[in-house]
């Protein structure tokens, strides 16, 4: 007799587990999906692995953030309790004037004018700032601002586009809300012979992207320059195009730009909110982590008209309160030195150093890539990697796409951990990206050279 | 003619602002509801007073976690980078050994059993462990535990507990999730004459939640003990009636017990996940801004059986990722300490002295209060104070229930701020608080001393 049946027999019950092993509608895809690609290209997973996966630095934030840090830490109490839920008041000042000039703030009072029918142009530079009371909002990272700003506008049933290869978190921040996911692919160059590529060679799908805006239902777009993980910078006449959709069709444009501040090749960022017609629609998203090296923080942030921003604002209040009071006061100081200094350029030129140490790996190995000009990730095209048959995979490896296979098999053979493409893709798109790996150059010290060692162990598989 | 008349009649438009001014029916509600009452009752608006309002400490967290603290900012680069969505290992270890004991973490093997048809019991003490890897999350703080667990479960239209008066956060956390807050009030003693009560006097209407459980749709309680603002630490006997109407009813139990470690008179937090029947329905939530001193580091937990927890991971890791890592290892040194020492005991012992020092201002003043068993707010029975007729108040306060009109009063004749407790309350209940201001002992260094020689001044106004 098993005990359930003794307990039941007994007149003892059980505390019924039924209801509660059952999870909301709105998570149930996500918790039935199975580990993520993030559970399974783990250090947990490959202990010893280089870590070319996730996309966090391994050094500390500088130094003129970290002396600041430390300091408030020790010597103040306020820095230990609640912010005012808007974020810091230094903070959002800082904020105002870093994000100001790229976002060509209009006068309201004029109103975001364009010519009907034409290309919305990019808004003359202006000295206007940003009012840190009502257009800045700082949030629980650039995550927990896009969800805020999400659940502050979608209605159950709308539908948001979101461009492939997506930051994964993009599906859930939607689904959450109640919202419907509609992916349009950003379309890889095709290579004869398969050699490289520059980022700006990826493209929209625009007639994709007008198949799905003619449901009628699309609320909002989910848009990210510098792209992760392509590198790419949308250029002026890509964000016109974009605009012109936007504006012809009132949506709404949460605009993930946390790579802002890392561009190369003298690619410029644009913010499609200094587009005109576009500030009264867009939500610019940034985060200290990526800016100063502090993944571990949890310091983002929200700007834009006070129309948008102070939904967020009583969205994220109410989600999570506010933010971690003295990470906040340590990205003022980052921000505070950053505008009056040549950090962010010198920033990027380290970066482009490390990018350099990958690409020369890739290239010795004759693995064809794709040359970001933004961000720290390159996408390898890894079609002439063969995988021996009969080679096991783990059966959560082994129902994904070819890249998957490819990612496990390369951490397995090389011991260097990367993340397969198609974990940011939707089922039915896996086919455009399934032969790329993406691979971080966000580390340093010999991590790079290492694991461009311990790739060579690929070399016997790469088809000629 | 308009610069808008202008533009329009030279075929230049302005981007139309009509759609996104429009917020979501989940926050709509509040979004309209104007000033919260934390931006009346705040020190922008009051800049001199003594805040005797938020619940905030106005010290610094211990020194052996200030230490660790500044230690890990200043040498550790893990610190400065993501943590396990989890929460960091050392945290959970730490929440485990902090929190098994008073769980009661039960076998699982044996199910979790009770007789039926009797009160629920509370389980004999265990050795066992909560599970460091399943059962224990660490999130945004207490809020964004909640928030997540909520997300986890609720399914549009479902119905949640809510006792009264409420943790204000309470609410959007349910109709953030499409849920829908039914209102319990918990019965503040009657007494002739209005002399003090104790915090236990309050009473659970237990005919009103019968009522409310009657609609067949209540899904979840959000539960409080130790309670703010009431500072009610419930009885055993109070935790079986509700277990019980738990088990019989299939209910989800959040329960909030961030002031679990602080009590008063020798009450002891029972909770009420460790009675029989509850384990496998509880998430029980906690904080290390309570804990330690520390409101601004936005470090809370959430513990309980693996099948309540991992769905609140799946959300928790959408919405936020995950939480400050040097906050978090800050908060498993002071935890680890806590364990092994009387700390927790120390801290009440200073907090009662706190209360001490505000019951006397209290009886000074000849107005009545409920004495808190726990947590650290009082309530006190305004009843007495006659504000002047004719007396101006702003529209926003003057529109609300009579407490707001009597803190405001306090505020500006005294300069000290009060929260007024129907902030906390449905409108179809504001008559049974509307009394009541809740007063916050988290304060040192003079303030309250200072406070108690400012509230003279409303001497004149109190009626004999």
């Amino acid at each position: 007799m098993t005990s359930a049946i003794a307990a039941e027999s007994s007149g003892i019950s059980r505390g019924p587990r039924t209801r509660f092993t059952e999870v909301s509608s709105r998570i149930f895809e996500e918790y039935n999906r199975g580990p993520d690609v993030w559970s399974m290209f783990n250090p947990l997973v490959f202990p010893t692995a280089k870590n070319l996966g996730q996309g966090f630095m391994n050094w500390q934030p500088p130094s003129f953030v970290l002396e600041e840090l430390k300091k408030d830490v020790g010597e103040r109490t306020d820095v230990h309790h609640y912010s005012h839920p808007k974020g810091r008041p230094r903070l959002r000042k800082a904020l105002s004037k870093y994000l100001s000039k790229s976002l060509r703030v209009p006068d309201v009072s004029k109103g975001d004018l364009f010519d009907q029918g034409q290309l919305p142009q990019l808004r003359s530079e202006s000295d206007r700032l940003l009012d840190p009371e009502t257009q800045v909002l700082v949030t629980a990272g650039a995550n927990g601002g896009m969800y805020a700003a999400l659940n502050a506008f979608l209605e159950p049933g709308d539908e948001v586009i979101v461009f492939e290869p997506f930051f994964d978190q993009y599906i859930c921040e939607i689904t959450y809300c109640g919202g419907k996911p509609v992916y349009v692919p950003l379309i890889p160059p095709s290579k004869p012979g398969g050699g490289n590529a520059g980022a700006d060679e990826w493209k929209v799908d625009w007639s994709a992207l007008d198949a799905a805006l003619a449901s009628g239902k699309v609320k909002a777009i989910i848009f990210n320059t510098p792209h992760n993980p392509i590198g790419k910078v949308f250029e002026l006449e890509e964000l016109q195009q974009l605009a012109r959709r936007c504006v012809e069709r009132d949506l709404l444009v949460v605009s993930d730009e946390v790579y802002d501040c890392l561009t190369f090749d003298g690619k410029e960022h644009i913010r499609i909110a200094a587009l005109e017609g576009m500030w009264d629609r867009t939500v610019t998203v940034g985060s200290a982590g990526k800016s100063f090296a502090a993944t571990g923080w949890r310091i983002g942030w929200v700007a834009g008209a006070e129309h948008l921003i102070k939904p967020t604002l009583v969205s994220h209040t109410r989600i999570v309160f506010t933010c971690n009071s003295a990470a906040s006061e340590a990205a003022a100081a980052g921000l505070e030195y950053a505008i009056q200094s040549d950090f962010f350029d010198q920033q990027s030129k380290e970066y482009e150093a490390r990018r350099t140490k990958l690409t020369n790996m890739l290239d010795k190995l004759g693995l064809p890539y794709t040359l970001p000009h933004g961000a720290y990730f390159i996408m390898a095209d890894m079609s002439r990697l063969q995988i021996p048959e009969g080679f096991e995979f783990p059966k959560d490896v082994a129902s994904k796409a070819k890249d998957f296979q490819l990612a496990w098999f390369v951490a397995k053979i090389a011991d260097v951990v990367t993340i397969p493409t198609t974990a940011f893709v939707s089922d039915e798109h896996w086919h455009l990206y399934e032969n790329f790996l993406r691979f971080a150059f966000c580390k340093d010290g010999g991590e790079i050279e290492e694991a461009a060692v311990r790739l060579e162990k690929l070399r016997p598989y790469l088809k000629k």
